[in-house]
């Protein structure tokens, strides 16, 4: 893992850029979006809250939500609009990852069991749909049509990027272009639309609301695409994530994708059998990560990466300094120089 | 058998009602709804239409979206909104049925294999997530808060009444108020936003769109009630359903609700053990059916229906004769009683 390692030490040793700045700046609007969180929540049948409650209090970053409300501070909004609106995103990524853990049959997320793990795939698959529902009902009670309009279409594309996904799992033959398509209906656009909401809310020129989509969206694809070289270098106990969980489910992420391209036939027979076939031994896991970090794909998947980092910085260029504009550069930093 | 075939019989004999006169008069209307669906569930993901298409074309009676077009038929809508709308409600009936199969591990829907028995569960899932987001979207062009409100509010209600289903699943002490509030919300609310949604596009006075949602709520009753009873009745021929399938899974609808409570020791024993435990044998399937024509506990279940399919009817009377009228009638007089 020396790529990785070394990267990391550089990065500290220059101090890392972090996430504090984007949470300090939210937090009190985010104490309003988890009130309507738990709010919306609620139902008498009481499996709803307890289930929701387990995968939403889990926690994560809740990074989508602050790009909403930071976006909107960005753009000088001074209502409340966007708190529910932020609450909207969250639901529609809750219910987005109640579903993918039930097509992963994954069983830990974030160090914790996940929900299908816990009550089992119908309950998951049945409390993702009451939260993305409840999100429609939320954004339809804020009355915007335009806001309907993003996450609506954010919502399909979604769904669609995760068909796309399931359909290329497992195949070698995936090309970056593939790959770089289902991360960004997957991942990225929900990126987009939270941060295009913070300004569409303000109502702000289409110009402002377009930057904000594509830092958004660059964001988004920056941070998809270090998590997945982190599956293959992280510690489990500080990213509260299985290492190797994309290389046991075959998944076929980038790394991958450049290692494949690279590699001579012997490794090829080696990504089949263990990626395509899912036959898979002892020691080959560690195998898989020496592949990559020989080939450089990790350190590649990295430069990509970059761009994208560098590509959302841009599209903040055309808004004043400001205390959220320096929030959400620095979460774009963060978003490749991430150890954990 | 004898109670349901007998009145099977009687009914023969007086001319059934059927829903011929709704096909019929919707049938243009319903031909545009096709295209809409046809058009709509399009992807360059291409499971995408094979899946959905494989459900939407197995077909079903579609409904709900006659519902929706009789509807503004009777409120005397002359434009074309009412197509869009009428698919939306297909694509959220449909996205239900994918998750529900899922849910069910069901392998045959309307006599064809279910979608998830054909291409998993995984892509069922992701699939009917898609059909639903884009059911939300095609709202969103519509333009109209109102219906969106109506069906944001539906689907919620929706899923929560199969996490409830979920919860109270393989529960003999069900209660039948347990029952119907779990039967309003899975199937009834869909019934009930369909037909108000004519009105609504119509802009016909409130009382009408009452009136209208009234009319879809009792008749998704009486829908679900004979469905119920016709799982311990009906050929699978006919039916095109495996007859039996509620029994298998345990499901505890109404027709058991009633035997168990009028039950003696050693039926309740039997329930307990073929529902709750589910250790069915050989032979249980038709001592269930056994208990459930001695208890009159199928003939009181029809009897719940007809009250609601009455209480249809009664929604209907402030409306003036029309063909759509009495399309409408015939429909709530044939959801009790048909024989398949």
């Amino acid at each position: 893992m020396t790529v990785v390692v070394n990267f990391n030490k550089k990065l500290n040793a220059q101090k890392a850029p972090s996430l504090d700045k984007l949470i300090a700046i939210t937090a009190e609007d985010l104490r309003g979006v988890n009130e309507v969180i738990l709010e919306q929540m609620q139902s008498s049948v009481l499996l709803i809250p307890q289930l929701a409650g387990h995968i939403i209090a889990a926690g994560g970053k809740r990074l989508r939500p602050m790009l909403t409300l930071s976006s909107a501070g960005l753009c000088g909004y001074t209502e409340n609009r966007h708190i529910g609106l932020a609450a909207c995103v969250e639901f529609i990524h809750t219910a987005t990852l109640l579903h993918d853990d039930v097509v992963d049959e994954s069983d830990l997320r974030r160090g914790a069991a996940t929900a299908n793990a816990v009550w089992g795939n119908k309950a998951s698959v049945l409390v993702g749909d009451f939260l993305f529902s409840r999100a429609f009902e939320l954004m339809v009670a804020d009355g915007s049509l335009e806001v309907l309009k993003i996450l609506s279409s954010a919502s399909s594309v979604i769904a669609e990027g995760e068909v796309h996904q399931l359909v290329t799992a497992n195949d070698t033959d995936t090309t970056e272009q593939d790959y770089l398509e289902v991360i960004q209906a997957k991942t990225a656009k929900l990126f987009a639309a939270a941060a295009e909401i913070g300004a569409v809310v303000s109502d702000r020129p289409k110009e402002e609301q377009r930057k904000l989509e594509d830092f958004g969206d660059h964001l988004g694809m920056a941070f998809q695409l270090i998590d997945d070289v982190l599956d293959y270098s992280a510690q489990q106990t500080t990213l509260g994530k299985t290492v190797g969980d994309d290389f046991r489910d075959g998944k076929i992420t980038l790394p991958i994708v450049l290692s494949f391209r690279s590699g001579d036939e012997k490794e090829r027979i080696f990504w089949r059998r263990t990626l395509e076939d899912l036959e898979q031994k002892k020691g080959d896991f560690k195998r898989a990560v020496q592949y990559l970090e020989n080939s450089g794909a990790l350190i590649a998947t990295v430069e990509r990466a970059r761009e994208y980092s560098r590509k959302a910085l841009d599209s903040l260029s055309i808004f004043p300094d400001s205390e959220h504009k320096q929030a959400l550069t620095e979460a774009a930093k963060f978003a490749v120089e991430r150890s954990y």
